[in-house]
């Protein structure tokens, strides 16, 4: 069950209101890398867990946290958005000065929320439940979880860098330090499992035996010149990175099935 | 900000697993008449809100309720799954049980899920964010809400009298309860602000000697036959119901502009 | 059946064509507060309809002539856009003039549509039928339909400010106030069904014993602090709206079920 | 402007309903190939049009028309739903022969709409206006519509094949013909533009001579062999479609562009 | 099987990286009108075929061609972000010059991207897999292809207009001339159907004499007066183009069935 | 630029064919696990990229592979669903057994495709642009890719248990292999980054003396009971996975701001 009080997290200031600036944060409001997405995805990850239970009250604890992060960001919209209307209440039509105002921000801003956060992401596209990962494999989750807050911190930071609002800067200097920290949490929980025995090839309960023996360690090369050079790497020689067999490296020609 | 406690809001319980019934769960968690759309817009209509404080602090009330509404019927679907998963992994193959009982759930329960709960509706379409309506006009949202809470308790009902499972219907009527308590809200509030000074036509903001004076309180039909009686009720007789005019009919022929 | 004629229902007239306006309007059109939605919906309620056939009558009348609001706000931006495509032929380059006025209009209404209208919002995002409403229950859909015309309302008054030129405002000024109308036809219908037993809790079939007694007529607050003050107002105390109960209070500390 | 009258254009009749059945008939109803998409289309390519005024009068004559063919497919759906609330009703648990029913048949046609018509297709995605096609060009409108009454008749055919049913037989054969005669309208705009001149390629405003005159009239073979041989057919050899020049072959390795 | 090589199809090169113009371009690789769908389409419409192997064939060949064409205009628009990322990286803070520039170009570009292409189109809305054509009957589907070159060398032919980057220009011309080939193609082969005994109405499977015979050559008006007259055209006298029927013209009045 | 040759990349056979199978196959193509997702994935990160070029080749490579396995993927779909047109098209009505085999089987792949393979997911949802992640950072674009091949092999170990026809355990586990390799692929560039200095927190490039100091290695509690404990594992305690903080842990009362 979930609780509320009326503080935010992290105090939301806005010094300078920016119209435009508010269409940014959409992105990190309602967009693939933001926070409606990791607040579903913490918590069907809790509410579907079938392992041990540590995960799933993990899930919880944090999943709750970013509903919070998605209150921080919808009262930073609209404190952006503030001023805004009034000048289209000052005056009757559309001069000169609010049409260059508008050109940059979301018209659904105006128009469909009356100068408030929606929950779309910064080009006016609804939040897509179907980016809520929630596999029931923990490994694979957890690899979701850090592409979701290291998509997420990246785009922060991008933010951080459109912005010179003092106000703006400091809310987002919290949000990429919980980034960070929330990158650390899913890598710890992959940690422990390495430590207990190892998730990969992920699903990790399926007989490797089953797979086909042939191509499971073997870099194919699809360059349409069997004499060109693999790209190589780490991923191109020696042992896999799950130790459980040597990477080959092959040309398209020898893959090629009978016809 | 938000906390959670491990407790649910009210005890959820599955006698009979029925993985069929998962599925038609899934329309009251990421359908349009679910409840990850009432969580979003009640919290997206608190964290705009620009009037007073009291209807915010109440949206923020219901609002976290919901997520609690949410957690509730995840945690139903997924024991709704219960026993399923394990047929698949008993038995190498989809034997004719397995099919029989496959045609009718999601089988994403099983495909992507890993039998829990996703954030869709009863055909696996993904929750839609457009669903989060707030308009900045409280009225307009007041009328939202109910009707999300009519069409909620209506999928309850429904739902209510597609399972004879004791702990579904126990949970079904916790759920409608709610539902009935949440409408009563939304329509107090309107209540409100009718003994305000009323709230009609919404927006009431707008000044209403710049509508169009001959076309605000008429009837309008389209039927082809000029003669045709209009159809006859409350709207096409007497004061209007916002009291600012007297409703008149009028039948097509006499609406048509100059060509 | 339907049948047309090749007159608009209103007037529509532009006097400055204006490529940024086109885009707003196509909220109007396509949007989630447009008028494919609202003719969408009234149709689909209205062949769905089981009850007394004036509903069914009226809502066909209705839906009918939205299918004419749709055409007259089409008509509108293919005549803001005009003159824009000449600058597009005149000149092969795109000039810095061409460049802002791009800047700020739709894109895809010169890309895809070659200067016309489409069926999409002011973000170009496309109409989406899962808006239309039709729930089988009339009083739901009355809450629905009065939500489609007062978000549509808002949105139309909204356009109304945004632009200075007359024939836009008197078209506007048309459809403000066929949105009041509807506005009263819906409430109308609920003022029938008040007086012919009420309808409320919706759906009023579902018999209300069976929904739990303890919770449908309590605010329950989700406020960590179980001291802290519950919003107070008519939803807090006295007669619930729909008679059948008295409104408690409660903090979350009581609701919980046993751990 | 638009009309009704309360008969629809042909009879509809069902003779056993058929839930299962109804799910079929969404497709043509919502789906990708059904009459929400060419209502639309047709409508708003007759909104748009620029060129001779004939074009736009015929697609509103068509549009029109086929807003009757959604009303008479909304009526097959409920009227094939019809029954099936009643199981529901009478019995207050999901029995086996119910729960059968279901699993074919479309669960929202009973959670979400109570037994009726939705704007969604057989598998429940709702509507999407982006397969509205208007994009300024007659010629390209034209194939457009040819494409959409050709899949249309198909899934037409389809459900004429997957049904017993005298009743909807009946009304499939009416709409199959229909489909024939708009197939051949698009056609004879196309003859027309033809006899006028031509219209290859589309569109024929663009100069010829700007395009890259190496690339225009060549097929040009991806096969990894440059000595395979080339599919053979019309368009691999002699004089273009368009008249405008001679088609020739070539496989990849003469097109590559410097690395 | 699939191969590539590092080389372009043909060679891209924007002599003036320009950011609002690398918008524009999402048009063409995620739009309806874009090269992700045309290469979904050809290339399942390939796996699909069950009639003579060589249409099979050749519509590999193409659908390789386009992914090709995808890679060529996600370099382009990589391109034309070219710089702008420092801008941001030089500069702390959203300076006006930087405003300017974003005010036109997508957010998502610099947001989600970091200056690269997207699965989206010109608005940012994402690729959908709906667009993707593919009937199983083999003359609908070129109907669909047509469409598809049709819309989309309009498409190419208006980003032509918008930019005068010489390098730009070069390589639309080059889809230009691309796009011409294949709408010659798709009619070579609704050419060679028709030489082959004609494939209307599409589908030609179904037996004509099950269609209602009184309406599959009829042009139905929908106009509201009956006396007014028919837009007149080929399609509305002579023999139907299919050469089946003659067409005949009929005002609504006598269409209508027994009420 | 792209070259396709005639064979599959490995041999699809279908032993007996089953509609109710093909329709799980679409996970697999167009879903969310699916390989148009990571074909489009792995090419839009190559076109992007803007690092060292031998990550740019090897994402180009695999990209190209995973075309191929689209291919055999919807080659095997309409193998398994061989033989149920003819049923269709045997018999002019739907009898029971036909009707059977629909209750389960995808009603767009007789409807809309004719048999064949569609860009939708098995619940027919279509192919949604919005999970091709390409991020600009390659760190997060590895993990994307990870969790991509992770949820894409979970997904077909799945299908492998639900399945005994052994030409399609064939073709999973030779699916399923190359996933293996896959996840070793994109680690294995994880495991040079790492070589190379680091890759954490992602970004790396933002100076994370920036980031709020006192949050970035803190485990917040949400829980409403600050006496609580907070879940115990490696994200608890110690120095943190990136070697920059040591972990700490604080109750949600500490990280009130003020009121």
């Amino acid at each position: 069950m979930f609780y509320h009080d009326k503080r935010l997290q992290y105090t939301v200031r806005v010094d300078t209101p920016n119209p435009v600036f508010a269409k940014m944060l959409q992105q990190a409001i309602g967009g693939v890398e933001g926070e409606i997405r990791v607040m579903l995805q913490y918590l069907f990850q809790a509410w579907g867990a079938r392992g041990p239970v540590k995960y799933r009250d993990m899930l919880l604890e944090t999943g709750t946290e970013e509903i919070g992060h998605v209150e921080m960001l919808a009262t930073a919209v609209a404190m952006n958005l503030e001023g805004a209307p009034a000048s289209f209440q000052e005056e009757a039509a559309m001069n000169p000065m609010v049409k260059a105002a508008l050109s940059g921000m979301d018209p659904r801003h105006y128009l469909s929320a009356g100068m408030a956060a929606m929950a779309s992401d910064s080009n006016g596209v609804p939040f897509d439940g179907s980016h809520v990962y929630a596999s029931g494999n923990l490994a694979a989750d957890m690899f979701a979880n850090v592409t979701a807050e290291a998509t997420g911190r990246a785009l922060a930071t991008r933010l951080y860098h459109m912005t010179d609002d003092p106000g703006m800067k400091d809310m987002l200097s919290f949000l990429i330090a919980r980034d960070t920290m929330h990158q650390q949490q899913w890598l710890a929980v992959l940690e422990e499992l390495k430590e207990q025995g190892g998730y990969l090839p992920i699903p990790n309960s399926f007989p490797q035996e089953q797979e086909n023996q042939q191509f499971n360690y073997v870099f194919l090369s699809t360059n349409i010149d069997p004499q060109a050079p693999i790209p190589a790497g780490r991923w191109s020689k020696g042992r896999s990175i799950d130790g459980q067999g040597r990477i080959q490296r092959r040309a398209f020609e020898t893959t090629g099935p009978g016809a």
